[in-house]
């Protein structure tokens, strides 16, 4: 494995070419940034993973086909918070052009060089009005340390800004710099469920490459975490590639370079997919669940997702109760192939079911190993080499009073 | 449709022939009855489905070999609640046994005669010196009026029971009763979680219709509910027919007799299923979802389904919040086919949306539509002629709160 090092307090604007710039709209939320640039110096080469809900917003139907028609020159990416552009038919297709449109022009930048996210309340029309003064105003504002400032302003009900960078040494010679950016804390589920991610590199990496580097990452990280299981209409995870330190292009997702990359680049969507859960909506715990022993690792993550899902395991995980019971079942539910006779489970690293039977175990010592920020549930399913880890928090009071009062 | 009419305050000893005893065994609750005998006067045909869970309780494992070896001459059923004889081993099943043989004892029954249910904590051996007292109890107990009591004595999270029973003509003329009764107000989701029922009958019905009737009649009842989306080690769903009234068995599934004998099914086991989401862990409303215009009843189902089980729809309904945007996302992802702009949303009777886009409504008057007992949620995906309705409930502080400290 390559040397890797993490960046403090990394962003986005930690890859040397890259600026950002925000501005404040007043959109939805008052006294805060909402629209947020962020600029390569050179066209980079794309990759973009989105939602896969048969409802998809605007700007996701725009990137699309800006994905299709041109995945070698994007230049800049711009987003706003507080609207989703979502629900809004062809007047908001319209708003989504007319977004990017108004980017390339503040900055000098060729057609189709522009992506475009938003985030927030569906079904309203985007304030172009407002959107189109913030533009110039986040242009001007653009900045080799701003990527932090990008960070906040990209936030919905997120408590904090989600930011990381790591540089790597390629095994060819270069050393390059990975960071990125993501917002999100409900509706978090596989498959990209409301959150928006951006991760930049200045390596030189082809379009299909980075797009199979990018898939295999998401696996590992944003496809592995899950809030409340609900997925939504905006979800997009961009990567951009410039090349600016100049190795020679990765073309292929399997040289030594590619898989020294595809470490950096898993680790950075990793931190941001676990800061996101850490962050989940009402969260009190983060809860890493580790199934091994699976037929297949396909197995070992429906069986791990199965249970990240539960709300009765979410809700005992908040009780910090040793509910092995509703794990098993939850194994049991899960479609992976189980003989649960073979199933041993583990709370916080203490042994609490083997050969299909719960353990005696003193109640006061397992409530106090779960009653902690961060909790393991190991699973080993006893059949295989299938394994698989998600993470997920519990399920608290607090969430049902965030998603009883917030309009989506 | 044949001439059907309800008894008040019905339960299964509003069938002639059968009678209900229960006594109170301590083995977990203390001061109330925990165990239930229902005896039939003649040997029954049976039918009856399990959980799909793969942890399978012991009784399940019991009930499942009794079935294989005789479906035509049931006359018993034992229930206890407290504790679910799940996660045993084999300990667990020599004890289903015993259950079922003490009950043979008691009452001077034939051997493979008995159907055994159980529900309650899981992983704890029963107290079978408890229940094996107990059952001697119940039977000195039988009486041809306690199907309300045989309904309380088998509750566990349940705040009330649940029984009813109607009337109907057959078209060939006999007059024919159907009583019910359930358990169930957590775990609760299609393949039959944590839920306890029996219904019975004196007409005669031939085992495999039986069989094909009661898994008609579970589609539309008891397999389109859901309360959290978990599914449990216990459930089962136990139908017995007797044939006291005298009636030319029903022999298939398609006579006139079988289809007035279905309706009649079908509407105890609906009044049975809402009941159960009625009294869901924590609701404050109860919520039809009705999905029409699906390409297939499959999809329908799948989209109606998807939306119930949403948690961000349930706590939205908690919070009597007309968050059409929420329902539009869960039918974008409940794997239904759908073209956003074909879709057609009613809140309480109030269309929200139309073509994709929302309609303008004034918020107080939507949030008042929804702060009901009762709220109706209407899908049209204006594709096809697919419909089903569905029930679920809205996510509270409280089901938290009862799920955060209930140890299952």
């Amino acid at each position: 494995m390559s040397e890797q090092e993490w960046i403090a307090a990394g962003s986005l604007t930690s890859v040397p070419g890259f600026t950002a710039g925000t501005a404040a709209c007043g959109i939805k939320y008052a006294g805060r940034d909402d629209l947020a640039l962020l600029l390569a110096e050179r066209p980079c080469a794309a990759a973009a993973l989105f939602t896969t809900n048969k409802v998809q917003a605007a700007p996701v139907l725009f990137d699309k086909a800006l994905m299709a028609r041109n995945a070698h020159g994007l230049r800049a990416l711009v987003v706003n918070s507080g609207n989703a552009n979502a629900c809004t038919g062809n007047a908001g297709l319209d708003d989504a052009a007319a977004m990017a449109d108004a980017v390339a022009q503040a900055l000098g930048l060729p057609a189709d060089s522009v992506f475009v996210m938003s985030t927030g309340t569906i079904g309203v029309p985007l304030p172009m009005e407002r959107v189109l003064k913030g533009v110039p105003l986040a242009a001007r504002a653009l900045d080799p340390n701003s990527g932090p400032a990008f960070a906040r302003a990209i936030m919905t009900t997120d408590t904090r800004p989600k930011s990381c960078a790591l540089r790597l040494a390629l095994p060819s010679g270069a050393r390059v710099t990975i960071g990125g950016s993501a917002k999100g804390a409900g509706m978090i589920h596989p498959n990209m469920a409301t959150l928006l991610a951006v991760v930049v590199t200045d390596a030189a990496v082809a379009p299909a490459a980075l797009d199979a580097l990018l898939r295999q990452a998401a696996d590992h990280s944003f496809h592995s975490i899950s809030i409340d299981g609900d997925t939504s209409t905006n979800d997009t995870l961009l990567a951009l590639a410039s090349g600016a330190v100049g190795n020679p292009a990765i073309e292929s997702n399997d040289s030594p370079d590619a898989q020294a990359f595809l470490v950096g680049l898993t680790a950075v969507c990793t931190y941001l997919a676990q800061e996101i859960v850490r962050d989940g909506e009402g969260a009190t715990r983060f809860v890493t669940i580790r199934v091994r022993g699976a037929t297949t690792a396909a197995d070992a993550r429906q069986a791990a997702l199965t249970v990240a899902q539960s709300a009765l395991v979410k809700t005992a995980l908040f009780g910090a109760d040793p509910n092995w019971g509703r794990v098993l079942c939850a194994l049991g539910y899960s479609g992976a192939t189980l003989d649960p006779e073979r199933v041993v489970l583990h709370f916080g690293g203490m042994k609490v079911l083997e050969h299909g039977l719960p353990l005696p175990f003193d109640e006061k010592t397992a409530h106090d190993l779960l009653d902690v920020p961060e909790v393991l549930i190991e699973a080993d399913l006893g059949l295989g080499a299938g394994e698989a880890t998600v993470w997920t928090c519990d399920f608290s009071y607090d969430y049902v009073k965030i998603n009883a009062e917030y309009r989506t």
